[in-house]
């Protein structure tokens, strides 16, 4: 059988690698080469960047390594195109690739198609196992990038004043029940889970990021999570209540964050004339329609403080997992096109829905497990140097490829951030 | 018997709480009412401040409630010496603390002694359980910041560039077996702990703050922990070996902070003709003279990154806490006189001494633990409101008083966090 | 003759107009659309808002005014492309105009072409003679706008780490001239200038800014100027003579500048190797080949330091106006087409040259003249608002357009500006 | 005669020196060496540093160079106490003099003391012009210090929430005189005065700075100035009328500045209940009792765009010094013993009186007269490195001593600068 990790696998990563590959491009149909240039917060990323980086990724973890007589595209993207990894190459400043003017778009696609066409003749050939885990890992990470690469255009459009739309409106057909649905929040309950030694980490054999594992115990009291998100109806109301002006509510740094930014609402609703809207990729809707849709774009602060003021409390991670695996993967992801929280979801189904709609802040700090081991060399700088400042988020949000997702994945950010699609789950 | 907790409790609250007053003013003696006045950096206070906001919290959180003819000293004061407990009151911005020339230390110190005189009035009396409770409340905010003073004026005293010694030199007698001891380090050993279920938080009926509660079980993987903490001819070897240079060592986020702080070695480590020397409360000492003494003065990233120099770790504070209960409280902690990390500590005992020197940096978030709730009302901001973005330290430093500290203490700062006596001990 | 100003004078105004128009379009030939959204510094703006706001300064400042039935293009862009004139309507914040993917240049240049066709139609018809001279402000408005988008795509160019050339090579034909002519520098030398009343300020009837006027007389010294601009040659003498190390040479805000921001050359010099190189809009050339081309891109600091090195001192604007007025324009200007500072300028003519190549830092402060009067309404807001904190620069660079550039004309920026064609001429 | 001055001159030098030296220490009366510690905004200096610093001054540019057997107080001061020349010793960074609690006050006090003793010595000698140049420099620079010292410890005590009064009331007995005078402002006339050539800058022999030389002419079209400054009661008109929130008033930079930094109301002035109160050295007044009292701690950008909402304009230095040269210095200085700006001034004397309440914003930057040229070494950087970025302001304030102030003194400033006692005298 050789070194092969065998035809099937191969097929399905081969079959894994061209889906991601072509769902990019899909996601940039609706942008022009000037749209897939705009940085328009620290946090964000230029499409056009994000398109580079991730054929960069294979290129240099994949072929480099892995397919002998591999050609590099272009030899200054080795460096220009790497987006942290110190011990690989010296690399840009993150907010220079705004000034990414060249390389064009379209040598940026030629480049997509040179890694696409060596991914495809490495996977032709007899590859190595190793080889397959990259590109595995590569599909993984080209999946991340299209979430990201989703959110980050919803803010560079968010940023432009005339505030474009990425398109004209959710997924068809669908979009009568949610705005039949609007109308009451559905009570929320909590559904009870026992404590005791659990399992946490990925289990079995399936991919996972370094930092799922190792699978190892953890000790749990009894608990309660919500059986849903919290809504913008709901967080309307910690608003109207004075969410925003009383000190009591906030951790001390998350009062100071409101203090210094002028926080008032989620990072994009706006009010006009006394009325809030939520900008979304379909533009801006009005708040009233959105009353039983989950709140979005708020900072793990504002989600802490929502939760302290309803007397409840954010899960931990632990529990997060401990409650959600098993669980099938559905829900409002990448997948169902809705591209927004949408409250459909939320009527469905009275079990507690983990997947989808927002990534659910929870209350651990990002950490390894015991004895977590970074993969080797640069690769090992893909999590593991974040583990400092940063809270876990569980869940999944509604530009997560439905594949990507799974009850041990950790997605991380730091306590401030409200770029992303980031909501509430309270337990109690 | 009436409300009382029973005279001993009393009489040992009063015996506490009249050295703890005492003590604080004692630590003050070398400093002129100049001294008392500076404030150096953001996470310090200026001396006279802590002697007044101390005096504040008798007032505030006992005399005020429990003393029923209790007269305000000067109601201003409320306000002024308020920390920061939002729901108490307005309070001046930290920063402004440097302004307040006035009241002068004469009017502070009478401030203190209407207070003393009040909460001895009290004891005197029938006290209801929840005022003794206060009482030794405050007792335990009075040593935080008698260790506070000290830190700070360090500080203020490196800043001022003529750099007075608090005093002249350490504690007499034992100075001269220290400097025998100096030449090299003893081997560092790692003392190993089982895992399994164990139990964390505070055990049993003594004061403890809030944040050591609920006492819960975690789960511990099977570890082991350095028998002495990393010493500065150890840490100098981490800076030979281009510690400071070398991003592979680091968080991302320490990484970042050695980049824009220009860090190149602990706080208060300085440079002349090549030659290193660490400015103490006993003044400048040649590195030289150090070299077995625990490096101190070092951020939870420098932690990290000499740690993972080392192919070791940082320990969990649940791994510590583990590993420590049940250990005798002996150690350079404030009250053996030093006010210094020094190595004889080192050298009496091959079993791990995890008391004074230096707040050991833990790999473990400053979160709650199951179950947690804050103190009522305003109390409640005194340690809850800060569980985010720091990190926990265990094991009290050489300005700690040894009344204060035990195993399920929890100190916690921010990771970037140099000012404080904080060092390091490995995990594996 | 009703209210026109006369047949004459709008056909001069017309073929100005349509000159500047195409010219503005011409200078983005070497243009992607991606390139003309980077945005690389805050005083920098992309080119295609280059493009939309001198549209918008005639739609806004003639057509809404003086054509009757115009019809708006796009009523937001009334606000979106508004500059700063804050008495005008609300405008987004300088910094967002790298967000603006959409309109995409297609729009904008549909745009362009709506305006020029309303302009057209104005001018066929009678236009009020007010209207003309809003018309020939705005060609004027657009000459400047030209010179920043070089200015601009310079900067963006440089920032991208690719260091993309805006075009392969400088004015052919001439070019061989430079290289044989720059090994020497032809010695300074001063014209001298007799001192008295001298009258400052727009004379005669041509267009000039508002804040050219009123004539007004001042009262010079005898002095001296130097008879062209140091160069690159000379300015390296003063770096190897430790000039940005030696504060004795600085202004001291220069001086913090320097420290702050690590100044150690221009703006665009970069070494690699021990060997210097001076980015331009042909790329990258060795310092070498420029000995004799005047340096560029310096701040009044630097330009202020280096005269004080060598015993010298910068001109006022009073002193340089006073001594080139009457002179015809002659120089290095955008129409001569080499787009850098270039030495052939320095060797044909031994009398003083006051024009092109770089924009000339003098010793004045930008003030109003006295009796200075803004113009009417918005426009009042075009010059005199920013009489605060700037210094004149006097003479057109190598980026000027010919027909812009005149004795009286005064160009200001912070004196810590760098991004400009801006250097040294001295005075004694 | 050998080289001395002349008894004459040496007995006036001593006297002034004498005086100039008491009357600091008188100044600090009232502060306790806690006071004199603080440091309460970027700009101001701890009122202990400015005592030691003038002796330093003394130390430095007299004694050390003219007093053959001077001995040095204590080597240290000679860096420690070094403001900013850069050419005569390192020195500690400005912020960092907040933690100068070392020396004591008691030192410092006995460092004057004992430069006191060496320039009293060397007087008693016969010593050289140059020395006695010295002198009289170093008393102009301790009157300078003088003045600072009141505006700092203003600041610190405004700062201070508490605010401390540094004295119980104004001048006695003159106090009744202005309350009654404090219904109506009188009318503000404008005193005419021709234009055509005058002559600027110090005439004659006696003491003078070397920015106000060299003596030149200017050519002045015809103008005419306020006969008295603008009053608080005017000024809260501009307030009531917008004019903190119409930028049609304001230079682009004091609009970004007003934006930046929520200026509402000059530095001083609070609000309680709707109530506008004034804080002084004499506490906190009413506005209502200051209505006719000169406005001061405005910014340059207030007063200029004060004076386009009134439709005036600022007078340049040129145009005030020609019209106030040759009139006798009386007014409300510091030897008046207000300490604030008071409106008894206004009321005596129709004529115009430029000296004394504040100091007056012109339009002039702070830029060298022709052929400036710095004093010799060091003392070169005494003012000439600040004429970059800096307003003139002229005719001193309520806390510039009489002896100091003439009609050729020029005072600078950046134009954002608050804490001085700074004002505004109207042109046209």
């Amino acid at each position: 059988m050789g070194k092969a990790a065998g035809a099937g696998v191969q097929l399905d990563v081969g079959a894994r690698f061209g889906a991601a590959r072509r769902r990019t491009l899909a996601l940039c149909e609706p942008l022009t080469a000037e749209d897939m240039m705009v940085q328009s917060c620290p946090e964000a990323s230029p499409a056009k960047w994000h398109l580079a980086h991730t054929a960069w990724f294979f290129e240099s973890f994949v072929l480099r390594e892995f397919l002998p007589d591999y050609r590099l595209f272009n030899p200054d993207f080795q460096w220009l195109f790497n987006s942290y990894y110190e011990t690989f190459s010296v690399f840009p400043e993150k907010r220079l690739r705004a000034s990414f003017s060249r390389p064009a778009l379209g040598e940026v696609l030629r480049y997509r198609e040179h890694v696409d066409e060596g991914v495809e003749r490495l996977l032709e050939g007899d590859p190595e196992p190793e080889a397959l885990k990259r590109i595995e890992l590569g599909v993984n990470h080209e999946e991340q990038h299209q979430e990201l690469l989703l959110t980050d255009i919803l803010h560079a459009f968010f940023t432009n004043p005339l505030r474009p739309k990425y398109r004209e409106q959710g997924n068809e057909g669908t979009g009568e029940q949610e705005s039949n649905a609007a109308l009451h929040n559905p009570v929320l309950r909590f559904q009870e889970f026992e404590g005791g030694l659990r399992e946490i980490g990925r289990r079995g054999e399936g991919f996972c990021f370094d930092n799922e594992l190792p699978r190892h115990r953890v000790c749990l009291e009894p608990y309660a999570l919500g059986d849903r998100l919290v809504t913008c109806g709901e967080y309307a109301e910690f608003m109207a209540d004075g969410g925003y002006r009383r000190p009591e509510f906030w951790l001390s740094a998350g009062w100071a964050a409101v203090q210094a930014a002028g926080w008032n609402a989620p990072l994009y609703w706006t009010r006009e004339n006394g009325d809030w809207s939520v900008f979304t990729l379909c533009g801006s809707l009005p708040l009233e329609k959105l009353r039983t849709t989950p709140v979005s774009q708020v900072s793990f602060y504002e989600a802490d403080a929502y939760a302290r003021w309803a007397w409840r409390r954010l899960p931990t991670e632990f529990e997060w997992e401990a409650a959600t695996e098993g669980q099938p993967v559905e829900g409002n992801l990448l997948d169902s096109g809705w591209l927004r929280p949408v409250s459909t979801s939320l009527l469905q189904n009275r079990r507690l829905t983990p997947w989808g709609d927002c990534w659910e802040w929870t209350a651990s700090a990002y950490l390894g497990y015991p004895g977590f081991r970074p993969l080797e060399g640069a690769l090992g700088e893909y999590n593991g140097k974040f583990m400092s400042g940063q809270m876990v988020l569980r869940g999944g949000s509604c530009v997560t490829p439905k594949a990507h997702i799974r009850a041990s994945y950790r997605n991380f950010f730091a306590p401030e951030t409200r770029w992303q699609f980031s909501g509430i789950r309270l337990a109690t």
